[in-house]
């Protein structure tokens, strides 16, 4: 981990100054001349691929194809995060003229529009150096909704970070070229979360780093909103028949998907619930053992995930079924397993994500005790269900737990793989996330940065172009309870 | 304030067990139903509505006329929540049939929807015994998204909480009476605020007691959001055009607005900023020494009203233009003024808020000196500027300041009352609000309490029905990026 120097607290300042400069020229385009400084971004990361790719392999250890397909997935967001933006929804446009006949008394002309919260604080993620670093999906969807960015570099690659920076710098017009700022170093990133003109949030990492940056962004003066995706065990529960009559595929698909990208996804299934007495485990076995080994992305993730295993091992109610190669950074897959007879209240451990390829296998004996001790796990990003057709009976009461439990719920698939989609929740209850009313992939992302605010009794010339009489930007708004891009037409004035 | 002895922790366990038994059947009623129960309640309030008015009285001070008023406003505002519940556009049904041509691969089907988010508790205020109490707008929006509720009744109203209450009770079907709870007593409201079935608050009063709320909800091992709608000062700034043109209707507007319901309002106008060298004082002593006293709402409100007047008279800074009278509960209103040429850099305590019927005239010497000032005001609920049409060259610079400043922007208005509308934004940046980003009336207050979640390639009969191909409700879904009412037809399933 070399690369650029912690930023010193002058240089934050200026920089925390130079994007305050920007907030209200980016804050006032219009939706068109936003979403082209988004697709503008895209266009240049896509050009710049080769190179970028090349760094994110010299400091991920991460494969070429799985990179390459990353920073299309980041692209892709970007441009999806531009359309959104192009479209003028997400200011949700309402308009109510003045009622003199309104049940309650007259009432006066009211507009309301989503304006930009301001300054925005993104935490950089190390597994995914495109899709959640310097221009993934927080950052797009900050810029979407016209907030200036700061992104705290992760130190895991901090060079692709710059370059990535630099990028997106080059595609920005001359004057906005401010609206982006990069910083280095932990001690800087919490110095800016305390800064009076960072107005959100938004991190995606572990559980204990999360916490600590939520804990800072609530104790403010003025406490701001903090968007954190952490930590998840991912659980998935396999019904009977699936281990009757499909066991195959289910320990293929469960293997992929546990050692995918070497562990090191926050969707990772951590546990796999099947029932007893099917010697399902011997059978995995031979799957991990094929697995070849694979560099983590760095030192410091190797040691913990060692150190997570080492945990397990000791622990009386589980046992090492499978310990995998360690050599260097190069990681093969481990597998563990126990049984809810024998677990007891022994499950604090089970709540704790493992960041790296393994995963605990459980046995439970009946539906009944299954969903006793379901109900008992933390909230995950995800929770999976496999279970034949005939076998909804089973799946019913686990379903309605899940929902409970999860942002997003799965039917035979596997939780690896986040659809960028508007239908996409990635955001459980906490501990998954700290804002599970929000979605930090796809759904409401951009929400996160637009704060309502309403005119009362405007004239025209002084409203937001959103709310002017005409629509000048052509946006669909919401008037008299009806969705439309007409202009409105004022009564007696 | 006598009334209900404080509920016990054994109660409160009791009470919490019996709403946590009706989550579930409780969310899941379809739209129409969950409007039914809403509509309901708004019939039985109004059908029981001499009584609580005559309790209201008793209990709070307040004129007949404004008790009715506020009622039939909670009860419109319950069926607003109700028709918004049943057009089931708060689920924000969201379907992406499976593609297996997608840009970046396969993607399964995958649909979201918005579930509620469990139990939440509500916080009473004092000042609108109807609209912002025991089925004020926080009960009614939670209510609306299908969370059952527990209310922290206030100890202003206790008697006309507990018969409020009943009335509700009596409305709801026998098999859901257990949605609504009520518990008396501050520790009682700061023990369920911890407990883990409480999964959002919610509350209006002062700063200092929201703060401390809002920092409870945050330390709790598994933080919860907390919609805070706190104390707000409300600026509003006249020009010169008006203190030359229309300077009686301003006075008579100003004074009756932040003398209304005895002050006793979150958006009270607490500063008015005129031009210097008008002698608008002069006249507006006249206007405010006419109003007559009127009780406030308890001792403890007119305490501190009177602490808070001293606290004013004492600074060197402020001069007590009139001292309004006070006798047992009733107060008339007072008027201080200063100058932003003399204040310097003691406006800590013009950003606090003053509850009651006073206000501070502050004069300004140019537009150059007012923004400035205004730039260091605390963020309020709302913001108003007077002006005649053409000075808009005046007020856009302050327009701008004011919606980084306010949740609402009022021109030529007051900003006591507040319209029930789609395009109400009650909550502005904090100290305003702890959740700037949700409004407290109108708007999306209903959202607060709603969770998106994903099924992810899941057989119909498994989804919830807002959900399913056959669109069983009949809502309003976005299916492939249309909104419409249609099923779904799925492909090759």
């Amino acid at each position: 981990m070399t690369g650029p120097e912690a930023t010193t607290a002058a240089d934050l300042e200026e920089k925390l100054a130079l994007m305050e400069g920007t907030r209200s020229s980016f804050g006032g385009l219009s939706p068109k001349e936003r979403a082209a400084v988004l697709d503008t971004i895209a266009d240049a990361l896509d050009s710049a691929g080769s190179g970028l790719v090349g760094l994110a392999m010299a400091e991920s250890h991460l494969p070429e194809s799985r990179l390459s397909s990353e920073l299309a997935r980041a692209t892709f967001q970007v441009r999806q995060l531009a359309e959104r933006a192009r479209s003028g929804e997400q200011l949700v446009a309402t308009i109510e003229p003045a009622d003199d006949r309104f049940a309650l008394g007259p009432r006066p002309d009211l507009r309301s529009v989503r304006v930009p919260v301001g300054c925005v604080l993104v935490f950089a993620a190390s597994n995914f150096p495109f899709a959640f670093s310097v221009l993934g999906g927080d950052t797009a969807s900050a810029l979407a909704a016209g907030c200036p960015v700061m992104v705290k570099a992760h130190p895991g690659h901090p060079a692709l970070s710059a370059a990535t920076f630099e990028v997106a710098l080059g595609a920005l017009p001359t004057e906005l070229r401010e609206v982006l700022q990069i910083v280095f170093g932990v001690e800087c990133g919490t110095a800016a979360l305390l800064d009076h003109r960072i107005r959100a949030g938004a991190f995606t990492g572990s559980t204990e780093g999360g916490r600590a940056l939520f804990d800072l962004a609530a104790s403010r003066p003025d406490p701001i909103p903090f968007y954190g995706e952490l930590g998840s065990v991912n659980p998935v529960i396999v019904s009977p028949g699936v281990v009757r009559e499909r066991a195959t595929a289910l320990i293929e698909g469960y293997v992929n998907s546990f050692s995918l990208g070497v562990g090191q996804f926050c969707t990772n299934p951590g546990l796999l619930f099947v029932p007893a007495g099917h010697q399902i485990l011997e059978k995995m076995v031979d799957v991990v053992r094929a697995v070849e080994a694979a560099p983590m992305l760095g030192d410091w993730v190797a040691e913990r995930f060692d150190e997570h295993l080492d945990r397990l091992a000791q622990r009386g109610t589980v046992r090492a079924v499978h310990r995998g190669t360690a050599s260097g950074l190069e990681r093969s897959p481990s597998l563990f397993a126990t049984s809810l007879s024998t677990i007891g209240d022994d499950f604090d451990l089970l709540n704790l994500e493992c960041f790296g390829p393994s995963s605990l296998v459980i046995e439970y004996e009946s539906s009944t005790q299954l969903l006793a001790f379901a109900d008992r796990l933390a909230p995950s990003l995800t929770a999976t269900v496999h279970a034949l057709n005939d076998e909804h009976d089973f799946v019913r009461p686990l379903v309605e737990l899940m929902v409970e439990k999860a942002g997003r719920v799965l039917m035979n698939g596997w939780p690896t793989g986040v659809a960028v989609s508007p239908a996409m929740q990635h955001g459980g209850p906490y501990p998954s996330s700290t804002a599970s009313l929000y979605s930090s992939v796809g759904g409401n992302a951009i929400d996160r940065f637009l704060r309502p605010v309403s005119f009362q009794n405007f004239d025209d010339d002084l409203l937001p172009p959103a709310l002017q009489d005409a629509n000048p930007w052509g946006i669909a708004r919401v008037v008299s309870g009806r969705r439309t891009t007409d202009s409105v037409e004022r009564r007696g004035s």
